[in-house]
């Protein structure tokens, strides 16, 4: 057999184990999910040292590959993470079961109770990067919302991963979850991915978690059906009507408070206006924060630390403290600036006009608007869904922040008593 | 340039003219978007001559080609179909406009005000087969739910279409909807499906309408997001508890009431323990309403009328007076049976026990369970959607029959007053 033959085999078997685990949870009630949670959580306590020890090769054979600092943050288990991660799984515990939900529901003219009910997606793979905690989330929320999962991680992460996930197995022994429900899909090399993304009819459904370029490499290869998540190139718009005292504020939160995640500001787009008044605001905050700025000739002629802006910019996830700035002359260009340079994440307006905010609304086509706050709030926590999967960016099954009813689909119970069609 | 790229550039052009379409069209009110309806609907009536004389030239093209009779009905318009075919649309103007709906809300404890909003998709593209129907009928759900319609029929029907679709256009010149919020792709050549599945970043969501051979090739050529729709092999078992009364007359409907739907049922599953009684019983019904029965042993031990099965058989769905038929020996193997050969559209149960259905219902990984009913019913208009696309038979975004709100994506709004993330 080739390298691919042999991974799309390997795969297969794990998914069909994945099939029989999932009949099983799919019928779990919430208290056996719960007790399987808490003991997996218990089990990653207990077993810190060994996971640190472990995380400890990958980490450093990932600095003697020459890894960046970034980098090596995200790969990095101490104590106290690993233990947030285990606190994590206990926090699944308090939140309630998505499965079993009645969506909607009537009884018909000719007396059919039809009741449409939250139900899991069977097999959900995940396909992610080097970030060790990404495997613990994921086989939680999977769990608790019925689902078996497929844990495809970063080779870079593989020695931390595998002993995560045999913690969790070897904790599921005691439980009513059968271990298959969390497998580790082997990282060695990229033909697993492949086989991942197109075992049509035995995985339900790909996530994948990471930078555009796993996006959409993901997205081009699967076959089996994906939700997008995560690429965030969010825009902040200073309205004519905007306060300036908030969009200041804004403005820096959006971009400053956490520069590596999705839901930062990568540009900022300032109405003609209120330009004069805001640019040299705006640019001595950013100086103050270190933040370089990518600008247009308007923010350029205001300062000599502003780099001159290319489309690169426009189209750009910075991730760190860059930002691209632009005066616009109406609501209408920064709303095409948008679509045309968006990922369809999240979008700020600071405005007091009502009619301002409503047409941003209408017509960003992104997951999330803010209207005079932060790009920061499109997050599961913040939206008080408890936990999150991930940020959705496709339009289909979920967009924005998905939390556990997120990773269910539904089927319809239709109950008569010997009904027929006439 | 080829063939094919000719094809990407024309499909390119036509969806740009309908992103711009989408824009304005998401902006309006269901007053003006269902002034459009009835004007479209208008127009189809007092077009019918031309509607008409025009499909005769596609009818008199597929029987020069030899097409068999059922396929010439489907593709065949009277005066009264046109009609049918206007009322569709008129009926669309008294549902509800699903856009703008809030799906969920609530008031953060920071103050910040959260809604998820029903929003369009955008573009949907749509490929089918030679009904004419279809044109008009996804024109105008599309168009209610705010999205603009790339249209790919079937180059059999073409004649038609490009009438139906000028009618269409010419009565939206009316009305505030733009025009080229339905367009019609070419269908000479397969080169124009492609470029329509491939079209990512300008069609949002593409729905298959047609035969296993369409959706197939739909589902493995797609990188933009689709649906699929409408496979049936739906299944009716028959349970130890089973009233047999109310048994025979569910099969015989599943069966024979329109057999061509994608709802009818394809396999009986009989448990052991009712056999001896029901198998004569069901056999007599199928015969008097010529019915073909491919059985298993049981089965023709039964009558010299039954074809033994083949796992060809298992697999098939009919869409004709034919069935296949087999005695189980539990609950288990008949769901088994279900989960290896169904589609995922529908399986009925027929149970007077109420752990017997429990158990079907959570283990049949269908759209629909039927307890006690026919499975006839798994049907927009029978669930009170008023208007359909198609039945889901995936379980991202939409499971089960669509009506309009299966036709929207939405949008988080997220409503501050100068909030930042601490």
């Amino acid at each position: 057999m080739s390298g691919e033959e042999l991974a799309n085999s390997a795969v297969a078997a794990l998914a069909l184990r994945s099939r029989e685990a999932a009949k099983v949870l799919a019928a779990l009630s919430r208290a056996e999910k719960d007790a399987a949670l808490s003991a997996m959580a218990n089990a990653i306590s207990e077993n810190a040292d060994a996971i640190v020890a472990a995380n400890k090769i990958d980490v450093e054979v990932a600095k003697a590959g020459g890894a960046i600092e970034q980098y090596l943050d995200r790969l990095t288990l101490t104590p106290s993470r690993v233990e947030g991660i285990a606190d994590g799984l206990r926090q699944l515990v308090d939140l309630p079961d998505p499965i079993g939900e009645v969506v909607r529901g009537s009884t018909l003219a000719n007396g059919l109770e039809i009741r449409q009910i939250r139900v899991p997606f069977g097999v959900v793979g995940m396909v992610y990067e080097a970030r060790p905690n990404v495997t613990v989330d994921a086989a939680g929320i999977c769990l608790k919302s019925g689902n078996a999962v497929l844990l495809r991680g970063s080779s870079s992460a593989a020695k931390t991963n595998e002993v995560l996930v045999e913690t969790m197995r070897a904790a599921l022994t005691q439980t009513r979850v059968p271990e298959d429900a969390i497998q580790l899909v082997p990282s060695q090399d990229r033909d697993t991915v492949t086989a991942l993304l197109t075992a049509r009819g035995l995985v339900d459904l790909v996530i994948p978690r990471g930078g555009s370029g796993l996006i959409k490499m993901v997205v081009e290869e699967a076959t089996v059906p994906v939700i997008e998540t995560g690429v965030g190139n969010c825009h902040v718009y200073i309205d004519a009507d905007a306060d300036l005292d908030k969009a200041l504020a804004i403005v820096i939160n959006s971009k400053v408070q956490r520069p590596s995640v999705c839901n930062a500001a990568e540009t900022l787009l300032v109405h003609e206006a209120v330009a004069a008044k805001f640019i040299p605001t705006v640019l001595a905050a950013f100086k103050e924060q270190n933040v370089l700025v990518h600008g247009d000739e308007n923010f350029a002629a205001a300062s000599g630390d502003v780099r001159i802006a290319t489309d690169d910019d426009w189209a750009r996830e910075y991730e760190s403290l860059e930002i691209a700035a632009k005066v616009v002359y109406s609501l209408e260009e920064a709303v095409a600036h948008i679509r045309k340079w968006g990922s369809g994440h999240t979008e700020a307006i600071v405005t007091d006009s009502i009619s301002a905010a409503h047409k941003f609304v209408i017509s960003c086509d992104s997951a999330a608007v803010m209207v005079n706050a932060s790009t920061r709030f499109t997050d599961g926590e913040q939206f008080g869904f408890g936990a999150e999967i991930g940020i959705s960016t496709q339009k289909l099954h979920a967009r924005g922040p998905m939390g556990l009813p997120e990773m269910t689909t539904t089927t319809w119970v239709v109950t008569g008593d010997g009904h027929i069609r006439a």
